[in-house]
């Protein structure tokens, strides 16, 4: 009995070979328009991101889909992954430029790789970019002479001083910073320079196909004004701007960025100490667990020094972290001493304090660990 | 000038409608004819998840897809969330009876979550499934009369009690449970019953649309050619075994899962301690940081217990944990004390260690990222 069915088989997956080209043709053909769409953008200085048009269409295309049949979820990944394709394209049509009269942007410390990647963002648009670096210092004032903007992009620890360091610069240049804390660098630059002065810092790394859907923090200096435009030119960039003082941005970083990687640090520390085979807790993995090795495991991939001076810069975080022990401290004991109705007490409390957002967490993660899921292999 | 474009940007929108109602049509043919492929399975007992004809399938449409200019990543990435739709889809129609022969399929606890999945699977696949709850030990007899299988699916810290408290099984009955530590609840099963044994832990939550890619660890007790035929029926389910000892498993789980799940418990603690606004963390995250506020937020969604129970039941868990701790304090006094070196060296000890993993980690982690930052909307 085993021929016809599989002949049947055979024929079916014929068929679906034959749907999946024409799936590449049309995908192929969408490409093309949406860069076409591109092009005009590029023209029109409209932003890569447009959030309204995009919710417009997807509510569209989710109620088309269900009127043949087919899952709104499914449509609506589908297109989602196919519009990230498409930032990455029209990034590389190039931006419309905001502020034709600037002088060079010039990027301090624009050899890095956050640096580089605003140096690449900055020339797509078509600003004049100068990069320096440690060995232009003897040649400081000709790369800044008739600077229209100068970008800070070094590590942490020396942000300050480099920019105490700085000649006096033209008193209408714009004079920001990408530090990923914003109290002492945004005094550092107000001190430095009695012109414009801007504090940004992207949410996200320099590895970041295209700016889409990215966050940028902002914390206004002096004389917004004069660098509305740049701000102008981030969101054509596609990314999506938010405005906090100084103070809330710290104190949010500490509470998520710092405590994360000082955590995920202890945690690859654990991991080695206790002769974890990492091949063997793969095997085991689920996908949310093998998500939470990878978490902590792509840390050790990067930088030492990038994590250790978030961690080393601000001392309020120090305090946190302490914070964050005594806690562990009590849990740990509540368990030691098997204490569960203390135990499901806290977290009953932790519970009601996260509210609908355990909820709303609870879904989202889910999503994407079926995304997870959906990449596992043979 | 903005009339031109403008008419120019519609014109190009009302195309990138119509490519995207031929690739519903598509889409639709295509789930048709992945379902029709699906029933050939289903009469044929073939596997949902094929790994190699998977990974063949997406070998040739990524080739394909670059002969045309299309990102090999992007038809993979479109195929697989296509493929999850229809794994769900091919779970609806039923499995193949692997053991046409099996008594009655018991499950103890079959009212909750995870044993309600199960009951499901065994119902789709032409079992007769009986429900065992609290309330039915005095009928337990009856019950259990002629029963094939006998599966467990009960709170841990009261399944050694109820495997204890059954009753003589027959014979040939398969014993199994589903706990998520195995070395204690596999000794209890081997004590209470002379016949088939064998203990699984799904390393999946009960909420997944199908077992496709799911795994499942599998230790084995005795007699394992009596239960080869549950293995099999698993594998059509869409699942993927891991034959592990109780022993591998149970360290694996103290170093993934209590671990994770008892520093996730301790994180939503600090953040509620620390008057953390959640609202507004939100809105300053990153897709990473997101995500890992989703992955702690979700544990709170959920039931205590069930985490207690996980954390409590393991003595071995809470030295790791204590281990954990020290682990801590240790880092902490380096940052407390301005030791970046220290820092920097344990930092490049751990990195070592993790060798090639925190390369692929990042990879891997950075794939999941974008995904995330795609669900992202307005």
């Amino acid at each position: 009995m085993a021929e016809p069915s599989s002949t049947a088989l055979e024929a079916l997956r014929d068929q679906i070979d034959q749907a999946d080209q024409e799936l590449l043709q049309v995908l192929r053909r969408r490409l093309d328009l949406v860069a076409q769409v591109g092009t005009i953008k590029h023209q029109e200085g409209l932003p890569i991101y447009a959030p309204k048009r995009e919710a417009t269409m997807l509510a569209k295309r989710r109620s088309e889909a269900e009127a043949m049949g087919v899952s709104p979820q499914l449509i609506e990944d589908l297109l989602r992954r196919m519009m990230r394709e498409s930032y990455v394209s029209e990034k590389d049509v190039g931006f419309k430029r905001i502020n034709p009269e600037l002088g060079p942007v010039v990027i301090i410390g624009g050899g890095g790789k956050l640096g580089g990647l605003f140096a690449h963002l900055f020339e797509l648009s078509g600003y004049e970019v100068r990069i320096f670096e440690q060995q232009d210092w003897g040649n400081a004032d000709a790369i800044l002479a008739g600077a229209g903007v100068v970008l800070v992009s070094v590590p942490i620890d020396v942000t300050e001083q480099i920019i105490a360091q700085l000649p006096p610069l033209p008193s209408d240049c714009l004079l920001v910073d990408l530090t990923s804390i914003k109290q002492a660098p945004l005094a550092a630059m107000l001190k430095a320079h009695s012109g414009p002065v801007m504090g940004l810092h992207p949410m996200f790394g320099p590895d970041v196909a295209s700016l889409a859907k990215q966050v940028v923090v902002v914390c206004h200096g002096r004389g917004a004004e004069k660098y509305q435009w740049l701000l102008e030119q981030i969101t054509i960039w596609g990314a999506r701007l938010h405005e906090a003082s100084a103070t809330e941005h710290d104190q949010a970083m500490q509470l998520v960025q710092a405590m994360r990687h000082f955590t995920a640090f202890v945690y690859g520390m654990h991991l080695k100490r206790e002769h974890a085979d990492i091949e063997q807790l793969l095997q085991f993995s689920s996908p949310i667990y093998r998500l939470e090795l990878a978490m902590v495991g792509r840390l050790f991939a990067q930088d030492a020094s990038l994590y250790a001076d978030i961690i080393f810069s601000q001392p309020d975080s120090l305090v946190r972290a302490r914070h964050y022990l005594e806690r562990y401290q009590q849990a740990l004991e509540m368990l030691e001493s098997g204490d569960k109705e203390g135990f499901n007490r806290t977290f009953a409390n932790v519970a009601n304090w996260f509210g609908d957002f355990a909820q709303q967490f609870q879904h989202e993660s889910a999503n994407m660990l079926m995304m997870a899921n959906d990449s596992r292999s043979g």
